[in-house]
């Protein structure tokens, strides 16, 4: 019998960009194709995708794409993918409808293969059943995925909690998990994002009371942000606004779009009298008024962060308005977020990072119900993903402390081979080509080591150009060389003296060099980049120009 | 009687480059000269100062700087003020040493006029009594201080914590506080960083237990990472890891020069035997040793996060070695320090961030306890400073619950002139000129505005450089214009687009636009930024090089 291999192409020792193979004999499918946010060090990089070359490796036994739910990290790198593979991609109705208007968004894209999938329903994919099996979460439809293959069932949990009173009434399919783990299940791939916490997450509908609260304690306008996918927290929003006596707005094109898609298609239930277009704020009180804003992670050009620089043209921050955030920073992103808070509270705004009665709880798990699912499930392999590997080490220890034996459970890294015969399991030597493609967003461009390198180069001290006329038939020098400086800091002398260097070496030159561009340009760089370091300890990029003449 | 005024240039509204002047009559002093770090958007900057511009038009004025404590977000700015302003600087003698020490690395400058002064001993400045008086905090000697004049006491609490049972034995002067207090102090201008956390902080001395705990578990190596000024958590690092039989070395050149330097002047006890120079860590198993190490804040050239990318010559990760993250990340440091750990964890080290028994605590009071300070000293005036706006804003509201009249508070930001005459308090409707002076630590040269946005833009979509000869005086040109890119992105063909473009409308120049070298720049400025724009959205820096042949 083939070996069965499960392989994550991204989302293993990391959070984001889940992604991961499950392949046996000629069939081959991912679940999920998502992407992840640059860090501080990715200059002008905008959404991070997974290294695709596995895949074109083997796209002649890639079969499908199977999709656990519509959030970013998990289907983000589809409008790339779309792009080269034309397999199905199979997901739930809403997260089909996320997909496709992202996809028509990004790649202009309208005959995708996006096929249906109906959660509790079983189908084939080559020699694979895929079974999705609903669990609860902060968006809605998010199924776990089970692989049900000749050596057994791959479990992906995708991301989840087991939240008893979930906005939608849509419980976690226990029973289903129940009953795969009394057939037995070969491998749980788990989401271990939450693992340091300790004891079980509150419901999401925890937050309706936090609203409540805040709600009647404002006296003017409220702004409530968060992240434009979540559903669920919409719902409460317009439930307690009704409560409250209260019309709800819309800022920001994308959570504008998101709430008019959900509605349309009854995933969100908006009470009659309730949504106020964003045109007819003025015609109201201030204390009859809620604006959901996007820009809960500081986002520079999100409705909220225009507003906190005052350069939102439809919605201006007054004295008096209450800003509500209803979402907790992604790691990194707290500098931007402070200082927009900071600039909304110099407005006038008071504003509500972390309210007594929680207006924003997690979509994932804590430490007991990631408990909880191993026990259902039962699985004879554990293999914590959707974790950065301090999440994935502490997991372990869970396990262990659970009395999982230690030699049935794999930290894996992206690339990682988890391979199984139909005797045990391990992980093999070599990983399969992986990578981050940093992707600028205008032109859809990857953004290459090498550009970056220079981006950091130019960011940190500037750029000097230093040109140059030269007759390199005759092998003489045409005046003296100039410079120009962008974005260098250096004390003014420092250009000048390094341009009389300059002189100094090129009047050494023979004939012979001064025949040659590329001699002259090595010179330059030289002799400019040594001269200014040596001056004001900064390493600017020299660019040289030899203009033949 | 003369207006008496306290003007934060820095630290209001701000955790960070801490700088307040009280003046009146012709006396001016400043108390505390800091420095702030830069943020992500703050390319290439190494530190944040202050701008001086107030002191420089009231140079004759200003008497002298008095320093409440030597952490650098009250001392770092001293470097830059020493060098334009020659008023005696005064600090208790540990404070002397550290910023003599940073003063010495920085400015090379061995005769600066510090001044040695005595806690609990009132000393004049012109028409000012300055009273340093001892509160507890996260290093040695840190002083509230109480500026005595004639329209009453300002009372600076500095950064303050009551801590009972602290490392040094040497509490707070609660007393003296609680005689001001009765005497009636004018003004409290107080630390406000965690009025967001309710009740009281531990105390720095329960560290002891947290390290009591993780070095017991630990069977390798033990690094300790924590800010290198914090010598009251070195000293029980050193006190527990006698308790446990281990040894301590430093790694980190500014965390050594500390140590040696609190050793000798006795600010460190380090018990018999428990030193151990680093040279000789590989002569020693890996259970009889501890590590101090910088880079608690994942500095990227920090000892801990050169070893975290293999690049730490003196030292190496190995597998069983446990690192104790003992500081709290600063905000916006979160990704870095999260990256740093995961890489520490791919080396096989076990990272401890967090444990059941702290092995950080806060140097700053708890809600409680910026309580107590109103408390004792009952002032008539409040003014909440070394807080962003949210917690200046938090602080006024405990000061109400407190019963605190309204009227009688202050939010004070950079540049407020708070007066006083003998009837009253206002802020003045026009703020004196502040701002933050961006520091390129290379050169110690400031960087404008102009430059940052200039890195801000080649930072995100890299950098065009475009050559041209033309006979000038002939109005012709020579040749086909040339480009170079560093750091763009966009699809190869752009380049050769947007030089067709440029050649099409040089074609249509007229003779007198070829002669002129600032046309035919912007000419290629605004072509090339046109195509490119169209081509791919990006909006690399155009540099034009017209050489004239």
């Amino acid at each position: 019998m083939s070996l069965l291999k499960v392989i994550p192409l991204g989302g293993a020792g990391e959070i984001g960009k889940n992604c991961t193979v499950v392949e046996m004999g000629d069939d081959l499918i991912v679940i999920d194709c998502g992407l992840s946010f640059p860090h501080e060090e990715h200059f002008g990089v905008d959404i991070v995708v997974p290294n695709f070359d596995y895949l074109r490796d083997n796209k002649d036994r890639l079969k499908a794409v199977v999709i656990t739910h519509a959030h970013e990290d998990h289907v983000g790198a589809l409008s790339f993918f779309v792009s080269e593979f034309d397999c199905p991609i199979y997901c739930t109705p809403f997260t089909e409808a996320m997909v496709r208007a992202k996809l028509e968004e990004r790649v202009k894209l309208l005959e995708v293969p996006l096929k249906r999938m109906t959660i509790g329903k079983k189908f084939d994919i080559g020699a694979f059943e895929i079974e999705p099996i609903r669990l609860t979460h902060s968006i809605p439809e998010m199924c776990a995925i089970a692989v049900h293959t000749s050596h057994g069932v791959v479990m992906f949990t995708g991301d989840f909690k087991f939240d008893f009173s979930p906005v939608d009434h849509q419980p976690s399919d226990i029973k289903r998990l129940t009953q795969l783990g009394e057939d037995g299940v070969l491998v749980l791939l788990s989401d271990s994002t939450n693992v340091d916490r300790p004891g079980w997450g509150p419901s999401e509908s925890a937050v309706a009371e936090g609203y409540r609260r805040e709600f009647s304690k404002a006296k003017g306008r409220i702004m409530v942000t968060m992240f434009s996918s979540n559903i669920h927290r919409m719902q409460q929003v317009f439930d307690v606004a009704k409560e409250v006596g209260r019309r709800v707005a819309v800022a920001g094109r994308r959570m504008d779009d998101t709430v008019r898609m959900c509605q349309r298609l009854g995933y969100l239930n908006i009470p009659e009298n309730v949504y106020l277009p964003l045109e007819e704020l003025n015609k109201r009180a201030a204390h009859e008024v809620i604006i959901l804003v996007t820009g809960s992670q500081g986002e520079p050009m999100a409705a909220l962060s225009q507003m906190s620089r005052k350069e939102y043209s439809r919605l201006q921050i007054v004295e008096g308005d209450t800003i509500l955030y209803s979402a907790r920073p992604i790691p990194g992103n707290e500098g931007m977020i402070w200082r927009t808070v900071n600039r909304l509270i110099r407005l006038g705004a008071s504003v509500v990072t972390d309210a007594p009665t929680p207006i924003h709880v997690s979509g994932h798990g804590y430490q007991d119900e990631l408990k909880m699912m191993v026990q259902l499930t039962k699985p004879f392999y554990l293999a914590p993903v959707h974790g950065e590997p301090r999440h994935q080490l502490l997991y372990l220890d869970m396990a262990k402390s659970m009395g999982h034996p230690e030699h049935r459970m794999f930290h894996l890294h992206n690339g990682s081979q988890l391979c199984f015969d139909d005797q045990k399991a391990w992980i093999d030597d070599k990983p399969v080509k992986w990578g981050e493609v940093l992707i600028d967003q205008h032109g859809n461009v990857p953004v290459t080591d090498a550009v970056l390198g220079q981006r950091a180069a130019l960011a940190m001290d500037g750029v000097i150009v230093v040109s140059l006329a030269a007759d390199l038939k005759a092998g003489a020098l045409e005046g003296r060389p100039e410079a120009q400086i962008k974005g260098f800091s250096g004390p003014g002398e420092t250009i000048e003296d390094a341009l009389d260097a300059l002189c100094d070496e090129l009047a050494k030159l023979k004939p012979a060099e001064l025949k040659s561009r590329d001699f002259l340009e090595g010179v330059i760089v030289d002799i400019v980049k040594r001269v200014v370091q040596r001056k004001c300890q900064q390493r600017p990029v020299v660019i040289p120009v030899v203009v033949a003449v």
